[in-house]
Formats: structure tokens, sequence, C-alpha cells
């Protein structure tokens, strides 16, 4: 025997005796997650573990040895932030290369990498730290990127960090709550908020009834079940039954959701709103803020519309048919405009982006989606929100504003989405940032991923392909004083949580948020939005929609057109708040390249 | 006008007048199927249509004109018979082959041009003729490749044949009917007839309560639903919960499913059947028949065997992962078993079929299956049953062998194995080879299919890239009287039924059925095999089965070691009867090239 491996069996040996002292037991190897680049930890005998590589791209016992095109990627591969960089300057190459088939190829390119990060079929669940057959089945679960931390470790995240996690409450008052607005410096505005919230919660409808990590939204993406009701009889209920129509009022001429007298569903008022203003809506808690009961009017309005048109060209389809080919165009405008609307206003790309399933049709792309428990925490953005709402000069509280449906009518879809497109939101990153109303939001969030048992920030830095941070100066952008308080709260960096990790990462240059959020965020969001079946080559087709009629509103769909076909004026509509220059009075700050 | 166009305004005068003449109402012009290629017909106006060719590779109003490239590869393409013919032909050639890198390319080959006339994800079931988000996401339906014939159509099967159909109870007394036993020429055994049924009945499980055309088996494919039950209740009931085993019980040391005392579910036994003997088995008909129970005895085995050698290597691993890790594997054996043993021997190709996902990592495949009605009509086999079953020299009829459940107890395994294994079973296609007992199912079969408005069998040829037959003559092989008796029956050959046609199609030389139940069987097939979760890039890894000790079982897996490691003494097993032959003991008349 060698010094060497006498030197080694020494060191096993005291691995192995500390893997035991803690708990008497041996502990679970796989806590300190010893398997890098998507190796997959498993558990062998009492206190071994087996990394499986298999098409990760690296060999060795952790995975961490790239293998030789591995390692020709990595070396050519710019950063994430040099990329944003590049997307995010240069406007005049960017006005020439829009005008190129390069436009698609980066367009391919964009969905493709992001959409690779997320596995498909589905892994894991919040029950299952593996691979099986009831979590791939069974879509009452989200799903989940990673394992929860399992459950025999010595710390709350594995093995790093404090025995005790800090107080929620103390996190979230500390870092997240708002002492100053801070206005979002890429002209973010409600109208693109209150769409946020109206788009996201048709696949976030988190059911705690069932316990953890289950999801009512069974169609785990954009199925328009916010709309139509995430169930059969729901959908039924809000429909006229008649030229595929949805119910409706009518008020001055001008259509509005029905009132609960008229389509009896369950909805989430409190007892003082008066039953004529309880509006029945697809989502039951859409009541809440008059700015989603003006995207469920327009929405309806635009339902009906197109049941007009297809009615006039299919005069002896059903009602079903109707109802049922509309609600195929309605998917296809939503995944169109935020694609070519939100997320090309968030990324703040001049890189046109483009909504074309057939780019994806000659690669390997699987056409199904599973909402993740990691997107949900994410987009918890409430610091969007401002402090009072101002609607044609008046100015409402979040007492006056909440659940206040009757708004809608008073004021007319006009009105609102001008009020909305002209206010401007709050920074979602770099903390200090949520007014006080929704603070307990942001503390439900973290607590709720305790006992998912989520991994930590560091580790899922691992999973999207960024460096973990080493320090919590790095992560705070070199506040010493900020970085101290997180430090002496957690302990060790790679203990930090996710959403607080998200929250605090500092902002991108003029930017709303992080690398973190968008390096996260855009891969579930892509999947989600090019995964829907609609993109398929299945369905990609005019027959689908009814026809070239159909086809072509879903391809010529815009935030602005969504907007201005369903009303007699057409307001100032945009995902940004109005800016005059000389040069572009649509450009702002960071202008979108086309809105 | 020219003249011409005068002419054409003539003809579309009188086809208006034609389509007007029957109701009064102008009927359905999709009832005529205009549209070719896989175009999609969509009703326009009161009696106009468009058809959508996008993708098929052919244009015009009727998608008839090929486009270049895809008449180039008309030219190029071989008959499905010249194919059929070379691959169960040349065996020295083969011999070859299936040591060389050529044999993965064929693999593929053939598991990309099947798996592709699968429409993935589903488009239509039997209460949507379109494409709509209901049918894409209630899996409480059977999917089905043609849509139902309009309810509006002249006759019922669209706008040709008589406009009142055969009586079903004729047609199957007339046709089908066995008035001698016809062995099947390929030598296919009990073995194969109950492995057959034993492996379908987890996802055939029509549920005719809910209405027409709905499942119990919302997996879709193979999910080891027959073993395990269809619901978590179920399943939940019949495991142990210790050690991820499943409940058993031992006779003579021997393990057998447990009765129904020891696990409560719900099963289909007739109260004749003594409590003791009535068993508590996953899919709850099994009792029916011994050859299920066997099976059913088998797979169980084989469950506990693994739970015990994963359980070695994982001593920690909760009840719950061995359970969950062991189902992976029963499904990873199972296709294995499929495409290697079984599919090998049905097909008669000399060409080693081969289970390895890697070959579809490259091509755009959507791992995703929903079992259609049509798969389900054209799986009913009931031709294979002999009209007695000879178990070690004693023989049972029809009345002593159905839920037999004692039989297993009393022979054991591996009598019912050799028994099985030795006794040949019936050609499935030619007609007039189902025993009495069974004829009822088969005109069930055809009185389904009226319900479901399945369209002609002519529709389904075309939509299998094969040539509609011209008249019943060419069906049937060229008996004459055979072909009037059918002419006279239905009218027009584009008016025969599916099923009917599947079965009276004249077998191939010396083939279990003819050229259809292989063209459209074999897509169905192999897209619910290679669509499973597990053969996807996410799943398909050592991991994923428990690490490599389970990713070997499932790549060693065949119907012999399924056999032989779960009973005291190896009998003969196989899918074909032993045929003793100077040059091979394995060959018979038509030999498959590997069992």
């Amino acid at each position: 025997m060698t010094v060497s491996s006498l030197m080694a069996l020494a060191a096993l040996f005291l691995v192995l005796l500390w893997t035991q002292t803690s708990s008497g037991q041996p502990s679970n190897p796989c806590c300190s997650y010893p398997c890098q680049n998507r190796g997959v930890c498993v558990r062998f005998g009492l206190d071994q573990y087996e990394c499986d590589c298999t098409r990760t791209g690296y060999y060795g016992v952790n995975c961490t040895n790239a293998e030789f095109w591995t390692r020709i990627h990595e070396l050519l591969k710019p950063s994430p932030d040099t990329l944003h960089y590049i997307l995010t300057n240069f406007k005049w190459l960017w006005n020439i290369i829009n005008q190129t088939f390069i436009r698609d190829r980066l367009m391919r390119l964009v969905l493709t990498a992001r959409a690779n990060l997320i596995p498909s079929p589905p892994t894991y669940n919040s029950a299952y730290g593996y691979i099986n057959w009831e979590s791939y089945s069974n879509v009452t679960y989200y799903t989940r990127l990673l394992p929860p931390v399992p459950e025999d470790c010595p710390t709350p995240l594995g093995t790093k960090g404090k025995v005790k996690l800090p107080d929620s409450k103390y996190i979230v008052e500390k870092f997240l709550l708002r002492k100053k607005f801070i206005p979002d410096p890429q002209g973010t505005n409600l109208m693109f908020a209150f769409f946020a919230q109206h788009f996201t919660h048709q696949f976030f409808k988190t059911h705690n009834r069932m316990g953890l990590g289950f999801t009512k939204a069974l169609g785990h993406g954009v199925d328009a079940g916010h709309i139509y009701g995430d169930n059969l009889d729901r959908q039924l209920n809000l429909r006229l039954l008649k030229d595929g129509k949805m119910k409706y009022q009518l008020v001055n001429g001008d259509m509005y959701p029905p009132t609960m007298a008229e389509a009896l569903v369950n909805m989430s008022y409190p007892p003082h709103v008066p039953l004529k203003n309880q509006l029945a809506i697809g989502q039951e808690v859409y009541g809440l803020l008059p700015g989603l009961v003006m995207y469920a009017t327009i929405w309806l309005r635009e339902h009906n519309r197109l049941c007009d048109i297809l009615k006039a060209e299919h005069p002896t389809w059903s009602d079903e048919q109707l109802f049922q080919t509309t609600r195929l165009i309605i998917i296809g405008q939503t995944i169109k405009i935020v694609i070519e609307d939100y997320v090309q206003h968030l990324s703040g790309y001049y890189l046109k982006l483009k909504f074309a399933p057939e780019l994806l049709f000659d690669v390997q792309f699987q056409y199904r989606n599973r909402i993740a428990v990691e997107f949900n925490q994410l987009y918890h953005w409430h610091p969007l929100m401002p402090d009072s709402f101002i609607i044609d000069k008046d100015e409402y509280s979040y007492k006056d504003f909440l659940f206040n449906t009757s708004m809608i009518i008073n004021y007319g879809v006009e009105t609102l989405v001008e009020a909305f497109s002209k206010q401007i939101a709050g920074r979602i990153g770099g903390g200090h940032n949520i007014n006080p109303h929704m603070l307990k939001v942001a503390a439900g969030v973290i607590e709720e991923s305790r006992k998912l048992r989520l991994q930590p920030f560091n580790e899922y830095r691992k999973r999207f392909h960024l460096k973990p941070y080493k320090t919590f100066l790095e992560l705070v952008g070199g506040d010493e004083e900020f970085a101290k308080e997180l430090e002496e709260l957690y302990g060790d960096i790679d203990a930090l949580e996710f959403y607080p990790g998200l929250m605090l990462e500092a902002p991108r240059p003029g930017a709303i948020f992080g690398e973190s959020m968008v390096e996260m965020g855009a891969p579930f969001s892509l999947k989600g939005l090019l995964g829907n079946p609609i993109c398929s080559p299945e369905y990609w087709k005019p027959s689908t929609f009814g026809g070239k009629t159909g086809f072509d509103i879903v391809n010529t769909a815009s935030l602005k057109n969504l907007v201005c076909l369903n009303t007699k004026r057409c307001p100032y509509v945009n995902f940004h708040v109005p800016v005059v220059s000389s040069e572009d009075d649509r450009s702002i700050k960071k202008p979108s390249a086309e809105l």
C-alpha cells in the first residue's frame, strides 16, 4: 500500500466519521449535492452515493470532468451577461438584423437554448425526489426542477448554513419592505403588471388543501382556464351555449362579465361586495383587482367578437365547435402577445422576438408542459405594485381599489387601459420595494419554499448554468452592509434561499431585475409558451383555427389590437409608460425594440 | 366567359343540386371525404368546404397534387408488400446485417416511419371531429385517428354504400365464425395469445358507463396498470407497503396473487367462484382466464424479486422508492419483451428488432401517447383462441377453463407456461376462425364501430398510405363467392366497415394476417411503446431504474428470463410452438429471427 492510498483511506474514514457524527446514523450523502452539471445523485448502501452523469456532457465520480465537446462548447459560449449586453445595445445593428433571416435563426436559438433547460417529460415533484410513474402521471402536482432537500440532512438546506433558518417575517421586513417607491427603470407600467398577474394565474393555482405542491390548474400552461374556468362545469356555467359565446351583460351598449346571478360559479368575494357587483369570471379570484377584471372584460369581448367572425364563415357550425375553435384562437393570441409584446418589453432586447412555431419543427422539442413550483415561486413580482392607483386624476388607496368591481363599469375599459398604461410600476429586483400591503405574501413565499424543501439558491444557479455566487457581497453587487446582514442571517452563501436570492440579487444596469430572474424565468416561460399543443406541427395550421381567417387573427394579435378591436375609442395602450423623446416617441430609458 | 368556365359553372350547379336533393338541406360536403393525403376538411358556408393541406406534401383544392419532393419520395418508396417480402426472406443476408450498424439504422427507420403515422399530440376523439382543447386535455376519452363520420351524411359511412348497414350478427356468423380450427401458419401459440391479452388490457379498458369512446386506463400506454391497478387506491390496496412489495400468498413455497380477503379490491368474478379462489389482481377482469392469472402471477413474482435486488443495494430506501423504482423497471422490461420477443415473432422479420430508445434521440419524436379507438377495434384478435385448452394431457372446455383460478395453483406456473407455449393458436386474418364462444364479442366490435361512426375501411387504408381496395375481390384475394356475398351486403367497397375489412382481408402468404392489420397496427403499437416517458432522454438513464443493476435488468429482459427467474424449473417458453427442423430447432415454417 502506498502512502497516498493510505492517506486516501484515512480521508475516507474521516468522511465516514463525520457523516455519522450528527445523529449517530450515517447521513444522506446526497445532502451535500455532490453531483455537478445536472448529474443525478442516487444513494447506495448506507453512506455511499453514485452520480448518474448520462448525457450531461460530463463524467467522473461527481460529473465534474467535461467531455471534449462540452469543453469546446464552454469555451465558445459567451456569458449570459455578455449576451444580455449585446442584445440590449447596438440598436442600429439590430435594426438591420431584424430585417434578415438571422432574426429567425437567433429566435430559434433563444427558444431552444432556454427550453432545453426544462426537463420534458417532467421529473420530480414535491413528494418525489426521484423519477417515477406517480409523479409523471399525477398532474395534480406541480413539478419541480430540482428534487427536494432530502429529509435526513444536517441543515434545512442540506449541509451548509445554520441549523435554524431566519424568521421569514424578519427577512421581508428587513430586505423587501418598500421605504420609498422605486420606479422600474425599464418603464414597465401597471398594464404590464396586471397582464402578468392575469396571464400567470391561469397556471399558478396552488391547491394547498390537497397538500404541498399541488395545483388546481391541470392544464399546466396557456389553456385560457382563467377565461373559461379550470373545469368543465365552470366552463358550461360561464357559456351562453349559443353561437359559441360566453355569457355577458351589457351596460350602455358595452359588454362586461355577467353577474353571479347570470352565471352561478364559485367566486372569492368578501361579504361587503354587493351581489350586483359580483362579476362571474373564469378565474375565481379575479374579482380582487380592477386590473384583472379589466383584462377579463377585454378577453370576454374578444371571445364573443371572434365567435361572430367564425359564425359568419361557418353558419352550420354548432355552438360547441364555435366555442372550441374560438378558444384555440384565444390561446394562440395569448401566446403571440406574451412573446411579442410582453416578453419583448421585459427582455429589453433589440432583437425583435417572433412567435413562429415553425422555428422548432426541425429540432427535438416536446409539446407538453408541467408548471414547476420554482416557476411559481419566482413569479411573485409584487414590487411591481405601486403605493396607490391613479385613474383619470382620481387616486385610489389599496382599500378603495381591492374588490372594486364597479370601477370597470364606471370608468369603462378605455379609461382603465389608459390609466394603467400611464402609471409606472415598481422595480422588481434589488429589494426594498414591496408595498406593506403585500409583505405577507412575500413572507408566505419563503415559508412555502421551506415546507417544499427547496434547494439553495446557488444550486439553482448551477442548474441554470450560472456560476454560484461566492459571497453575499457578489450577490448584492457591492453593498457591504446589506451583504453583512445577509451573511449573519444565513451563515453561508450556499445556504441562501431561492426567493430571497432572486429578489436581492443586484439588478442589471437599468433593468427591472438581475441575471438569475431572467436566466431562470425565461426557460420556464418559453417552454410553457412553445410547449403548448397548438404550437405542434399537428395543430399549427389554419384549419385548427377555423381556416385562414382565424389563423390570421392569431398571427396578427397584439396588445393594441386586443384592446382597440374591443373598445369604441383606442386609448394609449402599451406595456411601458409613454416617454417623449426626440428620436422615437415610443422609446424610453431602455426602449424595447418593438411594441 | 369561355366555354370551359361555363361548363365548370354548370358542373358546380349540378353538384349543388345533388347535395341538396336528399334532405332539402344541403348536406355536409365533408361526408364524401374530399380531402386526400391527410388534408383536413373544414366546412364553410352551407355547402362548401376547404381542405387544409398544410405540411401534407400535397396541394390543390383536395390536396391531390404532390409537391416535388413528395413525388420523388413516392417514386422511390417501395410498397409495404415489397418491404415485407424483403424483411421476411433472405435469411442469410439478414444474419449479416443484424451484426452491423445497419441494424440500428433500419430499426430507427422502422420506428420513425411507423410512429410518424400517429398524430402526437393527439387530435380527434369520439365527441369531436376537429382539433380542440377539450379533446386534447380530457384524457378520459380514447383518441381517434380519423374524425367520426359527420352526423348529417346521406349514408352511415358517408356518401357511399347502402342507407342501412347489414346486421352485425349476420356478418360475424357468415364470415367470422369458425367451422374448423385454422392454425396460425407462423406458429403462434397460446403463450403469445395470453400475453397479447394481458399486455393490451392495461390500456384497453373501455368505460362505456361514461358514454362512447371513453377509457378507464388514463395512462394511455404501458403504465403497468394491469399489475398495479388503474388508480392509486387500488394500487395501495394491492401493495404490501413494506420493502416496495406487492401483496402475495405462498402455496407450497410458491408465490401467487393474494386472495380478495388479503387485498380488498373490486374484481369481476361470477358468484360460482369460491371466495378463497378469488384472486386480487391489478386488472379487475383478469380472473377470467388462467392464462391471464398466470401472467399476473409471473409479473407479481418479478416485481417482488426486483424489490429484493433493489433493497440490497439501497438499504436506506423507503417502501415507496423501492416500489416506484421497481415499477419503472417492470415497465422497461415489458417494452423490451414486447419489441424483441412479441413483435419480433409477430412480424416474422429476419431483421433483429431492437429496443433502444437512443435511436430516436436525434429525431423529432413526442414522448406521449393516447390510445385510439381504432387501435382498440383492431386488436380484437379472438381467432387466436383454440377450441379447447390442453394442459399437461388434460383437455379443458371453455366452461371448465373460464374463471378457473385454482388452475394456476394446482398446476403451477411451469406447467401452464409449457402447455400454453406448446399449443398452437388460431390464424387471425382471413375469416372463419372465431370460436362460437367469442362470436358475440366480434359482433360487439362492429356494433361499437357504428356507434362511434368510424370511417370506412378504405379511408383508413388511405390514412396509412395504403391504396384503397377497388373491389371486394381484391380485398379477399380472389375468392369470388366470398367477394360477391360481401358486395351484396355492403353495396360498395368504399362503404366496407373497419373491423370486417381488417379481418376479411386476405392474409399474406404464410402469415397470421393481411397487410392492413400490420400497416395499421404497427404504428399504434410502436408509437405507444417508444412514446413511453421512460424512453425519453430525461428518463432513459441508469439512475431512473435505481442504478446500473436495474438498468441492466431492463436491457436484458426477455420472455424466457421473465419466466425462468421466477420458477423452480425452466420450462419450454416461447411465443411460438416448438418445431424440430434439421437446420435450427427454433425455426418453424416462417421462423422469427430471434427468440
